[in-house]
């Protein structure tokens, strides 16, 4: 079983917003895909690519039909895109958005009226350092989890949920403030060292910065105007996770000046246990 | 104008001494190459792969017709096996390491009696998280860099480096002191980090560990018999590594805390600059 949407809206067209389109398309789960967007080349380009049938600007014209619109914008904009395109939306649409922070987002959708536009919130953890509808995939989602935060005021699981798995994505259910805290953990603190990090190489050491290096600080080329608003609305839970790595690294320093083998052993041991549990 | 070396001897033959193998036969440099270990199986299957063409697990019968000796065991093990093999050695044979820290190794070789035995240290800038002879690669060095550091005792740099770069390496001089310096910024800091951030991660969270979790502690899975004489080795210079960027961490916890948005933009900014400068 497998809903069909006459129409989905996708108001963000780059590289989550496009596979989105491309992956829909390709299983057929939507008759029509209207892209929204502020730049036309964009919008252009993703038409182009397929990952849209039809491009549009405005945000009231591009929701009016639509079944299902999923919000991929940066963090910092999504609650004021969907309560303006509530206001003209079909009364059952589902809304939901592909934000890397929920409880800002989706405690303030719910605050707002919405008529009768149901939203559940979303974190679809794909994507990469990479920009734009050029690197958008049919295959993004597959056998990736997408994070759905509901809350008591959520009607939109099912059709949400549906049609994520539709896109071949495995399901994992939170609440918003739950899913900020681990995602602090597992992608905006990584961030943030990889971006320290980063920052610090000299250059004339960067023929010294191999493939460890490489990996280690790859998501520092993520796009600053979409991280920044993910630090600022994840601030509580970021400062904790940071927190926490300090502390972990002092004891390390602590070890290290003191000498103590098997205190350094055991530290890299469960690093190594638990980076070899997830595969590569 | 191309060295070929009658025989290589190859200590430890793991990934990157069963890459040198490789590349070495692959490129005609060597008549012959004898492999060295303390484990049976493990020569016999750098043998099998044709890493090498002989296995031996005496040190001094493997490189008494050496005319290159190339040690790629642990940081905590090669100052000794040099100059245990310097005995037993021809009276010009070249020796140089594939280790990951320089100081220790080259000071302590300097000051041991080598008889007429030249060495000078190499670090190849090669290598990954995987482990054993069977990820070998005979184009590991290809385009790589490899860092030399002769001191003023040192006359091998000629040869030595002749020989890396028939194997496709570029190289880059440094002392050894400058060298540690560099790669406990580049390599040892980095990997401190990802076994920080893995070691952390709760069970419950694996599946919400995407790409940007494992790129940045991907490292975190190299071994840690390894990786622990190296930080012991580079104690010093890890410890400078690591306070400069606690420093910076908590630079980015004070602009997050008071919300300067023109700080965290920075901070962003210029770690994507790095990383995009670095390429992927």
């Amino acid at each position: 079983m497998r809903t069909v949407f006459s129409t989905i809206t996708i108001v963000g067209v780059g590289l989550i917003g496009g596979s989105i389109g491309l992956a829909a398309k390709k299983r057929g789960v939507a008759g029509r895909i209207v892209g929204v967007g502020r730049d036309p080349q964009k919008l252009h380009d993703a038409r182009r690519l397929g990952a849209i049938d039809e491009a549009a600007t405005d945000l009231a014209e591009a929701v009016r039909e639509a079944d299902l619109v999923v919000f991929c914008t940066p963090v910092d904009r999504i609650v004021e895109q969907v309560t303006a395109a509530a206001q003209h939306a079909k009364k059952d649409a589902a809304f939901t958005d592909a934000g890397s922070t929920k409880a800002m987002i989706v405690r303030q959708v719910d605050a707002a009226a919405l008529g009768g536009v149901r939203f559940v919130g979303s974190h679809p953890l794909a994507g990469s350092e990479k920009k734009g509808a050029e690197h958008a995939d049919a295959d993004l989602f597959v056998e990736r989890t997408v994070v759905l935060t509901p809350t008591e005021q959520t009607s939109a699981l099912g059709v949400v949920g549906g049609f994520w798995q539709s896109l071949g994505a495995r399901l994992r259910v939170m609440s918003p403030e739950e899913h900020d805290e681990a995602l602090a953990f597992t992608s905006h603190l990584p961030h943030l060292l990889a971006s320290a990090l980063a920052g610090m190489l000299p250059d004339d050491w960067h023929d010294l910065a191999a493939s460890g290096f490489r990996d280690t600080t790859r998501v520092a080329a993520g796009d600053p105007e979409v991280w920044s608003p993910i630090f600022r609305h994840n601030r509580r839970a970021v400062l904790e996770s940071l927190d926490q790595l300090i502390v972990r690294l002092v004891r390390f320093r602590q070890a290290l000046v003191a000498d103590e083998v098997s205190e350094i052993d055991q530290f890299l041991a469960q690093g190594k246990k638990v980076r070899d549990a997830l595969g590569s």
